[in-house]
């Protein structure tokens, strides 16, 4: 569980090293604590022509503790040396045609040296099936083209992603776009890059306290002894909510030791079992009579290639990572034990966008969780309900571990970030989109993977 | 251009080497002669229960001189081996929920070791959109998972494909069908792998000689001059077309000698400047009066990080490889020069659907091709014009062969191919896309990568 190349990197010996050798080079990641403010330096906020966004962008910033800076007051600082940004964030929304692209580059291209490690650069769009033109639709929809490069280009910890906000947006719209930036700004999102977010229309409620996001939320997560789900029955405990934990009877002790640590409950239960979503719902509705947050994280690999394969490898992977969370969400769903408001979150894969060798059977049951997302979402957007999943990559677990030198060696470098991520990175995405402001965020699958080279 | 290390590995000696020091293996493709056989043995064909096209994908194999057999009498020769296949296709549209799924362990599992160097997996599904209940989609989804997980798995040349079909099918969507599994099954696409392709609605012809699908047609190739544009060029014309060979003037006693060679026309122009659609609009209605077929193949690349590019970089690459094309369909479908059937066909990159360090510009423009088909493809569906996209990965061409040889190496070696592609297997793609047979076949972004481990 540790990247011992990584530390290395970032002693003072390392690092000489390493730019002698031309080596891979991980910085360190702005990772978050309470408290922590929203960017290392100011941010520099640009408009295309005719933008839409950059006013409220601003009040956001601003009301966050951010300094918002203008493109041309704002690139020196005070001691006449060239100013350097937290955050460089342009709204796109003005761009109708794809020779408006060109204001892009005369925003970024005197900044793209300025930002600092770990800053962050955010593009705001409209999303490309809302555009009035087929121009319009193609300048926006370009957009995903410079965000992934400059994720790729800019390096030293800084990330790069695509918001595209509705044009039919209603109170939840602003309300979940300051849930996104205050995300996506802040050391929360220290492994996301490379993404494309998008921010609809819905319900979602402002916190009273922007350090508490989840006060008072009941939330349930299953496989929550270990990994990434212990890590984040603590994120969500750390930012306010009521935890049930849940695992199987067989990790009883360690899921005990995550709840006493937060002041969570815990729950032993084997999610494969025919009873358990019905024994689960009777639970919840007895102990807290609702659940907020349903966080379906509890997953197995049983890796081997389709000719080699048993039919129970087959069978545990689909049930445990995929049915059994259509199971759950169908009788907590009839049972109207989830409120409006309420929130599911999926944990898929970057195996289920991508495929991977040894793992048709993973493979397919989190590319089904891309699908249950996908599916889901519009109907459950009457019932106020938001679902969503995050996809992490190569995060630094008791599993990943395990996996050969050179095979993991290469996970971890081959990403923006030259590291493998921590479960706490999966943990702190899965509780932004559980956050009662993020109600304007569903159908979204949010990778978390330090904008990995995989895909599809 | 040419792949050393493939020739030497494909040679008795190399393959003794390769296989003692575990060295990637790249084999050699199953790439299309006219009146090749479909494929290089018998097609295994099998079905979820309810499934509603193993009924309609038989007749087309059966067409198409395939010999299909069955799951269970098929799976001995008549010699009293095993079974080998060309090809495995397996109908899942009857699977409705995530515990259906089992079904393609039970036919995969068993044949996973039978299929044939250079074979095809097929698996054909609902457009989850499409589908009755969130349960079905999220099934139908998960395919997606299972066939990118075999092309990585199953190696030496076999290719693994999803084709969803339209449940709002009509006579167009089976001459598609039968178009797109011609292309899948056959040596033309020997390096397209791990691909969706959807199959939808919409007039399609079938041609009188499936050996000719482009007979008589008028096809306007962009960059035909060199690589891609001139392999694309003498595809087309193999197929029956009667090619329009564009380039800028620079370019003109090279594409001379393409339009010379295959009997086409040539046309030097400069497609950036004010004029050249009007000036290319004219020529086509004078000469042919009407272009069935336009295909955007013309680019560029002008790569420097976003702070050290100027300027005219940037302005360059999106204007000749986005802007342009733009341009040019807005006048050719304005002056009715492109027919009901008519096609038209463009050039992505995977630097487009990826990102790519020190290609903004590019990534950008390619990005804004995606676009392009996207949302122009509802635009002129009722006008029975299709739209769509080829995002070729590592290609063989004079521009590749000056990368330095590390990197170059990389993007050889990195996809289920385990090779760089050649320009022929862009052209065979863009070919299928251009088909009369292949109207129903719209609004695709279709990768020639090899499944290249890189995406997003």
């Amino acid at each position: 569980m540790t990247d011992r190349y990584a530390s290395f990197v970032q002693s003072g010996a390392g690092r000489a090293l390493v730019k002698r050798l031309g080596l891979p080079d991980p910085p360190r990641l702005r990772r978050f604590t309470p408290g922590d403010p929203l960017l290392p330096g100011p941010a520099l906020v640009g408009a295309a022509d005719g933008g839409r966004l950059a006013e409220p962008v601003t009040k956001i910033l601003t009301f966050a503790g951010v300094e918002p800076r203008d493109p041309v007051a704002g690139t020196t600082a005070a001691d006449g040396t060239p100013q350097r940004y937290g955050a460089l964030v342009y709204d796109a929304t003005g761009i109708t045609d794809s020779t408006g692209l060109r204001q892009l580059y005369d925003f970024f291209h005197p900044h793209a040296r300025s930002v600092l490690p770990s800053g962050r650069v955010i593009v705001l769009g409209t999303p490309p099936a809302e555009c009035a033109t087929p121009r319009e639709a193609t300048a926006q929809r370009a957009l995903e083209g410079l965000t992934r490069s400059i994720g790729k280009e800019f390096g030293r910890g800084v990330t790069a992603q695509l918001v595209y906000v509705t044009k039919n947006g209603d109170a939840g719209t602003l309300t979940s776009l300051e849930s996104t930036l205050r995300f996506l700004l802040s050391g929360r999102s220290a492994y996301v890059s490379g993404q494309v977010v998008k921010v609809g229309a819905g319900t979602a409620t402002a916190p009273a306290d922007w350090n508490r996001p989840l006060d008072g939320q009941v939330v349930l997560v299953t496989g929550a002894a270990r990994g990434i789900g212990a890590a984040l029955a603590k994120v969500l405990a750390r930012d306010g909510a009521q935890v049930v934990a849940l695992d199987v009877p067989a990790a009883g002790d360690a899921l005990a030791a995550v709840a006493n640590e937060i002041g969570g409950t815990a729950v032993q239960l084997d999610l494969t079992t025919p009873d358990a979503p019905t024994r689960l719902a009777e639970h919840l509705a007895a102990r807290q009579g609702r659940v907020d947050v349903v966080v379906h994280n509890a997953g197995i690999t049983r890796d081997k290639t389709l000719g080699r394969m048993d039919a129970d490898r087959w069978d545990q992977v689909i049930d445990v990572n995929l049915s059994s969370q259509e199971r759950i969400n169908d009788v907590l769903l009839e049972r109207g034990l989830i409120p409006a408001g309420g929130r599911i979150v999926a944990v898929s894969s970057i195996a289920g966008i991508a495929g991977n060798r040894g793992q048709t059977n993973y493979a397919t049951s989190k590319a089904g969780v891309i699908g249950l997302v996908d599916s889901l979402a519009p109907v459950l957007r009457e019932r106020q309900v938001s679902v969503n999943a995050v996809a992490p990559g190569f995060i630094e677990t008791r599993l990943t571990a395990r996996i050969p030198l050179a095979l993991r060696e290469a996970g971890r470098r081959m990403n923006s970030m030259a590291q493998g991520g921590l479960p706490v990175d999966v943990a702190e995405a899965i509780g932004w989109l559980a956050w009662p402001a993020s109600g304007a965020v569903t159908g979204n699958v949010v990778r978390v993977c330090g904008q990995s080279l995989l895909g599809a």
